[in-house]
C-alpha cells in the first residue's frame, strides 16, 4: 500500500488507501472570489487567516494555496502566503500554481514535504516542473492531460498516466508514491456520463498502477442546484474506485462528514473511534 | 440489462441497472415500534395511514409492509394492511413476513405484482415460497444465508446465491430478473470490515449474475451515532457496487436526497431532469 507522505515543520499526514481519506482544503484561492482577488491585488493577504481557521475547524488534513491572480506577482504573493499560513496552522501545504517560479518561490520558503500543483502529462511542463519536485523533495499532482486535449475516454486518460509515470519515475526518480494522480473531475451538468467515465479512469489507475489520487471534487457539481449534496454524494462513491484524497470544500460539515462515514465504510476508522468522536464533539459544542 | 418489474392496480416500477435506483420504504413495519404494536394488536391499523403519506411524500418508489407481532393473527393483519395501502397509494407493496401463511394471504388480496420478502438458502423456505411466488406471479427477495449461519466471506454468500438461483430459476422457473438478492448488510459498529465484505458481495453479484439486488440499508447503521449520516453515505457507496434498490427509510431528506445524487452520478438521471425539478419543488414549497 503506497503513502504519499507529506509534512509540515511539526505535522506529518499520510495519503493512502489504508488511511483515512486525505481531506485538501480548497479555499486559499482566489479564483471566483472577487473581494479576494482585489485584496490581494493591493498586497493584503488578512483573508487567508479566516480561511484557515474555517478550514481547519472543518476538518481539513491539507491545505491546498493557490495564489493565481493577474497582473501580480505571484511568485511573491504564494511565498508569502505559505509563508504565512505556516504560521497559523501545522497541516501540510499543496503549493498550487501554474506558473513555474511561484511553485519555485513557494516551495523555497515552505517548511516540510510539501504537495505541489500541478503538472499534466505536456512535456514542456514535465520538463520544468519534475526537477524542482526531486530537488525539493516534495510530492507532485499529475493530471492525464496533453496540449491538445482532455480525454473522456478512460483508455486516452490511462495512456497519459503511463506517461507521466515513465517520465516522472523512470527519467526524474520521483517515487511512485509522490506521484498523486487527478484523474479529472468534470461536471455532470455538461454529460451525464462523466463522473461514470472518472470512477472508471480511478478504478483503473488504482488496479495498474496503484497510485494514490486526488481531485477537485467541487467541479463535478459546477452549475448543478443543491451542490453541496451532490459533492458529499460523489466522494464516497469516488472513495470505492480508489480515490485517496481531494482538493474539496473542507468548510461544509456535511461534506467532510460523508467522507468520514466513508473512511469509516471502508474499514479505515479503527472501532470507529473517529466517527464516534466527531458526534460527541458536536454534542458538546 | 434485467428489469425486475413490480406493479400495483395502476402503477408499473422497474428495478434495473440502468434505472433510478428503487426506493423501498421500510416503516410499515411493527419492529421497534411499541406503540404501533400495541395498535396492531388491537386491530388498529389507522398509523399506516400517516407511514404511507410520509413514505408517498418522501420520494419512495415502493412500500415495504410487515406486520409481524407475536399474538396475533398476522395472516389477517397483512391482507388488510395491504388492501388498505392500496387504497391510499398506487405504489407497488414488497409483502413483508417470515409466515408463509401471511405472505399467502398477502399475495392473495394484492392487485398488481408484488416483491416478496423473502427467501433464504434454506430448502424448507424455498419449497414453501417459491411456489406461492410462481403461482402470483411475483418477484422475490432472497438472503443468501441458510439454516446454520449467515456467512462474512463474499465467497460463501456466492456460493448460497448460486444455489438459490439453482432452486428458484432452475426447479420453479422463476424468471431471473425477478429474483433479487439481499446480498445482507450488516451493522458496520459490529466489524468496520463488513461493509467491504457486502460491497465485494454485491459486485460479484451483478459481474457473475446480473442480478438485482435490495439490502435493508439502515441495519449498516445500527448501534452508531449520526445513523442518518452513515445511512446517506452507505448507499451511494453500494450504488456503485451494483445495489439496485434497497430497503430504507424515505422519510429523511438526505438520505433519499443521497440516492437522488447518486442516480445523477451514475448515469440513470437524464439531463439531471429529476435532481433539478427536486430542487425546483423545494424552493416553492
Amino acid at each position: 500500500m503506497r503513502h504519499t507522505v507529506l509534512r509540515s515543520a511539526t505535522r506529518e499526514v499520510a495519503i493512502g488507501r489504508d488511511r483515512p481519506f486525505c481531506v485538501i482544503g480548497e479555499r486559499i484561492n482566489p479564483t471566483g472570489r472577487r473581494v479576494f482577488q482585489e485584496q490581494l491585488r493591493a498586497g493584503d493577504l488578512s483573508a487567508i487567516e479566516r480561511d484557515v481557521r474555517a478550514q481547519v475547524e472543518g476538518g481539513a488534513d491539507v491545505l491546498d494555496c493557490n495564489m493565481g491572480v493577474p497582473l501580480t506577482d505571484e511568485a511573491d504573493l504564494l511565498a508569502r502566503a505559505i509563508t504565512m499560513i505556516q504560521g497559523l496552522t501545522d497541516l501540510p501545504i499543496c503549493i498550487d500554481s501554474s506558473v513555474v517560479e511561484a511553485l519555485e518561490a513557494g516551495l523555497a520558503v515552505y517548511q516540510g514535504r510539501a504537495l505541489v500543483n500541478s503538472i499534466t502529462a505536456e512535456d514542456e511542463r514535465m520538463e520544468q516542473i519534475l526537477p524542482l519536485v526531486k530537488r525539493y523533495d516534495a510530492a507532485v499532482i499529475a493530471l492525464p492531460n496533453d496540449v491538445d486535449e482532455i480525454p473522456m475516454e478512460p483508455e486516452k486518460r490511462l495512456q497519459l498516466v503511463r506517461k507521466i509515470v515513465d517520465v516522472a519515475h523512470g527519467e526524474y526518480g520521483i517515487a511512485m508514491e509522490d506521484i498523486v494522480i487527478d484523474p479529472l473531475a468534470m461536471p455532470i451538468g455538461a454529460d451525464t456520463q462523466t463522473a461514470l467515465a472518472t470512477m472508471e479512469t480511478m478504478r483503473r489507475i488504482r488496479d495498474e498502477f496503484d497510485l494514490n489520487m486526488t481531485c477537485g471534487a467541487s467541479n463535478v457539481s459546477f452549475g448543478m442546484p443543491n451542490r453541496h449534496g451532490l459533492n458529499a454524494t460523489f466522494l464516497p462513491m469516488a472513495m470505492t474506485a480508489g480515490l485517496t484524497s481531494a482538493i474539496m470544500d473542507a468548510r461544509t460539515p456535511a461534506i467532510v462528514e460523508a467522507v468520514r462515514a466513508a473512511d469509516l465504510l471502508l474499514g479505515n476508522d479503527e472501532w470507529g473511534m473517529a466517527w464516534i468522536a466527531s458526534h460527541r464533539a458536536k454534542q458538546t459544542t
